[in-house]
């Protein structure tokens, strides 16, 4: 429980109402029940504010005098919010201490005040900073290193040489350092793997969601930069760089030597892959379940996938697709066709 | 071993031959050996009916007469099949008790009969109901509650405040209550994590396949209502609900605030995300790789994925697709052209 | 580190330089330093051959003259290099013997030279051969049999009855032979389980990427054969047989009874589903992101996904696609007309 007041303090706020009002938890401004914080963000949930049951809103000035009860004036209300619902996060943590029932190799190195839970293993030569937390059944694979303050949730598998930078939240059952894809056929077809030698690097700020896949490079790392947020089931190929403050949503996956650059916004399913490798540059924003098979070059928003409709139109609409050339090519001589004939009608 | 007798009391057929003929185990009708209990429930298959080495069919009666060996009569066969094919699940259980090796917190409520093998974890105020079963290396989060009968398989990790209703089957290495991909970005475009306080209900009879991903709620819970079933790889996004007896097949993923309907079926592959909350009405079946961006209020398939086509084809129309609006506009330019002519015809 | 000569005879090249020069890694063309090896093996980095800074370079004949530095001749320099990366592969390895916090049941059968890490569970009757490296937090179920010298990374969970050839690689928190989704609707659309009684049957020389689901037959086994390369987050459904040496790209998912010839290459987020069994057959290939819904008895490329554009003209694009046939028949209708028109023409 906060006073209005810490609160405002935390995410630099000024109050329109009592400093003293207690905020018990988090609320949404349908639903929010006295003793709630709550924040009005979008326009699209105005109308619930004159009657909100919440103990306070946080929300900008211009809506102010609507709001019937506690004000916390901000100029961005998400982000506000978003500082504020930390305060709020009841997340149990894994004790101070290594667990009696890990493993931990004589030749890791552990810092202070670290949170290990049982059967986890940390192998040789790895080094787990400060303030680590590391839930059960993660593996730190051989000389890893975990960076002051980061999180890894449950059954988190690092393969060797995995460098994870500070602050970072890696949810549960992701796998970091698996061998990348490279495969080549031999004379006969069969595939032949190639040793997958580079490692991965993870930046500061990083948060990575559960079942993620995050292939080590080919020669050099794969890079993961400051800032970057993954959602769930996201799969990041070899030699692939997600720049930094990049958010992929779940689902999406990129194929090996893929390059994301800064501020993008991947939406969720999209798949980036090419023949070879492939450049996406700074703040580009793809829509769901997008195909990329080539470098954008200009920030903007982008998108490739086909709408819904119902099945019967849906067949009809496909089966013509499979022929739209054709059917370009059949306007194109009736264009031609019409013009000549009114050629022929002007000479005539 | 079953003689047809016990198996057509429990499925609720009556028996066309023998009711003492002995059945060893399931078969395919096109494969089955003597010793088989196999069905027709799809015309698809009739053709193997005549010649089926099976000692016993499952079928409806229409089909009697074409069936040269033992026939347990019902009205729906797949259904009834679905049912005896229990009665062959010869899946090993943990056995009764809590394996040493597990961690259970002294706090937690562990039922009768319950079924907890090595390297589990078990926190504090979890309660584990009478006869659950829960496979190797499962994590139980703080405050979570299984109910009774359902069944854990290896790996799967539930994060704090989980409920599970009765009889549930969790496949291995499904991850439930991860945090919700809740980001927004600053003034200087960081990406700042909203903190995710909500939890995850799921209702009774829910199957869960392997590698699911169900995030915690933002502030509410997310919602898998009674009866659910999910195959593998399915992503279900913060504040979600799936109505009851819906299916999600494999790869599958929903965005956050989605609402599935009841009695719905999404196909494989199928990504459901928009800008806002999104709702699915019930009885809506959604086909393969379809992307849906919008609310749909109709019961009814959908569909929206295209076709494959050979590859030189496929570059020819995509090429034209991108460029579909221009070619529609042409069209309409050609019937003005052709009308006004025509017109112009009439009027000379 | 190795001499050129060394490597050399490992792959069968012919040198051109001196065969004491000393390798110590891996490099790649554009960014070797001295003690690297390195490989032309497509003409896009032809480019940097003359400047490389490596020691050595693998590649063909046709290339030496440009080469300034030693070379290693051979006529597939991808393969070549291929095989002379695995002498570089310096992936530490679970030591010898059984990890006392491992569970092995007493009637498992453990094979020599065995590598178990901790938090390993080893099931009843399973049977793991000779060479056979496990890593920590694996689960084994009863039954299985793991081939010689086959290597499972951490947290690889199988399900009973999973029978996995020699030499193969299957990374970490891959699930095999979970159930199958056998779902089918009672009379009132409750949603019923069909217990998956089949197994799962993996070939020699099998590569299975991180957070793989391969789902056990219902009545047969699912079917990986020989030398089959899968990508990461892979989905095989249950009843699907994949041909030997074909290649699954990441996020690649097939629905149940799914049948892949020999020799074809599935891109990432390719989905494979039909209303009933489907083939594809040997030596095709299919494109990324694409939905392949009914049989493909040619072998070929093929591909159905869309290409992206900017949003704006993906809106357009795409409401017109849900108008396509409509256009068509229009289309039909202007091209009657026209040759009505010239008919007339021609008859006046």
């Amino acid at each position: 429980m906060y006073s209005l007041e810490e609160i405002a303090n935390r995410i630099g706020a000024s109050i329109v109402g009592d400093p003293s009002t207690a905020i018990e938890r988090l609320g949404s401004i349908m639903d929010a029940r006295p003793g709630d914080l709550t924040h009005l963000s979008s326009s699209h949930y105005r109308e619930f504010l004159k009657d909100t049951q919440a103990s306070a809103v946080i929300l900008t000035q211009k809506d102010v005098e609507d709001c019937q009860v506690d004000a916390l004036v901000v100029s961005n209300p998400m982000l506000a919010y978003a500082k504020a619902s930390q305060m709020f996060d009841d997340r149990p943590r894994v004790p101070i201490g290594i667990n009696d029932k890990s493993e931990i190799h004589p030749r890791a190195t552990i810092g202070e005040d670290v949170r290990i839970g049982p059967f986890v293993v940390v192998e040789a030569d790895a080094v787990v900073d400060n303030d680590v937390e590391i839930g059960a059944n993660c593996h730190i694979g051989a000389a890893c290193r975990i960076g002051e303050g980061s999180v890894l949730f449950g059954s988190v598998i690092l393969y060797h040489n995995v460098r994870i930078g500070k602050r970072c939240r890696i949810h549960a059952n992701s796998v970091i350092g698996a061998d990348g894809f490279g495969i080549t056929p031999d004379e006969e077809g069969k595939l032949n793997r190639v040793a997958q030698v580079g490692g991965v690097r993870i930046g500061d700020d990083v948060e990575i969601g559960a079942s993620n896949t995050i292939d080590r490079g080919a020669i050099k790392d794969t890079v993961i930069e400051d800032g970057v947020k993954l959602d769930d089931q996201v799969h990041i190929g070899h030699n692939c760089v997600v720049g930094s403050h990049s958010m992929l949503c779940g689902c999406t996956g990129l194929g090996g030597s893929v390059s994301i650059g800064r501020h993008c916004v991947l939406a969720g399913g999209v798949g980036v892959a090419g023949s070879g490798p492939l450049e996406i540059s700074d703040g580009v924003q793809i829509g769901a379940m997008t195909y990329v098979s080539r470098s954008i070059k200009e920030p903007g928003q982008y998108q490739g996938s086909p709408l819904h409709t119902p099945i019967s139109k849906w067949r009809r609409n496909m089966m013509r697709l499979t022929e739209l050339d054709n059917l370009a090519k059949r306007l194109n001589k009736l264009e031609k066709q019409l013009d000549e004939k009114s050629q022929s009608h002007n000479d005539s």
